[in-house]
């Protein structure tokens, strides 16, 4: 004998599944749904149903577009610089970059990062393209903007050494201090880097 | 121009409607939805596509029953001693009593507490029907199983007022320490209640 009605237990699996959602959390998730009526699980159902027909992706910078797009605005764009690239694990981090509102340039998503635990090798990214594109576009200026973790930094040493002997100029993000964070509070690697890459001022 | 195609800014808007959901974990959810392909979307798309058509409540209890189940199988069952009812505020409170394996009785959800605040007064919760269900089943205690919190406390209250002069006991659920917490952790409130309700061994 069950607690739960099935239709209840079948959305709380589902819930559960999506990541960093364990059994509590999918409960709340399916009560509150529950409770707020037919229109707000409607709106969620039907934005899932739509989500893949709807979305594709850029054939130049592998960014999300709208399906039967195939290039992405931020690539078409005449006022973005096609020699200047950020190149980014994820689509969300051109999401992040654009909220700077500083970068005019454009982007290559490259679908993830290097990573040999998860049996991620740079074949499975989207590496060639990218030295593709800094021919087509006489790319001048690369800009690795990959997290400051293991994996980030390696995908960045691979990216550098594919890149080797073209005419670009390959430049990091920099590394220090967040801003609005106490000095104290920063953990040592950072602090190290901070200092490491101090400037003049 | 958008940074993301409107089907998937559609769906981080419906997950961003779930509780405790701010927008980067909305983000995440529609990411991996999307990067896990059509079946896993289409499985919680269908989940809550059937959810209210799914889900009833018991005209006696309140809890969730499947549709078309006028009684839960936790009242119906006649291993359950329905002159014994534990009252609670959700349908998750009835799901977190039977983990325990230790209840053989029955359930009253009130669907929710007393708070003024919310604008939830007592009319608005199945306190009513709890007073009939104590005169039609004969029922000889009553659990208070209310949260330990100021809601929880005054509901207690509010249902100990209606049902005076009713042959019932009323009890509410042991305050104290809870198993593996460290007494020095421990809030003083919490800490207050297990001394005052300290037991003679």
């Amino acid at each position: 004998m069950s607690v739960l009605p099935p239709a209840l237990t079948k959305l709380i699996e589902a819930f559960g599944s999506l990541p960093g959602v364990g059994p509590r959390t999918a409960e709340r998730y399916a009560y509150y749904t529950l409770k707020h009526g037919q229109q707000s699980s409607a709106q969620l159902a039907d934005a899932l149903s739509s989500l893949h027909e709807g979305v594709s992706y850029c054939q130049k910078t592998f960014m999300f577009v709208a399906s039967g797009q195939e290039l992405s605005d931020l690539y078409t764009d005449p006022e973005r610089d096609k020699q200047l690239v950020a190149v980014v694990a994820e689509p969300f981090d051109v999401v992040a970059l654009e909220k700077t509102g500083q970068f005019r340039g454009t982007y290559h998503v490259l679908g993830g990062l290097v990573s040999p635990i998860d049996g991620i090798g740079p074949e499975s990214l989207h590496i060639t393209e990218l030295v593709k594109r800094v021919g087509d576009d006489t790319v001048k200026e690369i800009i690795l903007a990959t997290n400051a973790s293991v994996e980030g930094e390696s995908t960045a040493l691979y990216i550098q050494q594919q890149l080797a002997g073209q005419k670009v100029t390959i430049t990091r993000l920099a590394q220090g201090l967040p801003i609005g964070v106490d000095l104290e509070y920063a953990d040592q690697i950072t602090l190290g880097r901070a200092l490491e890459n101090r400037r003049a001022l």
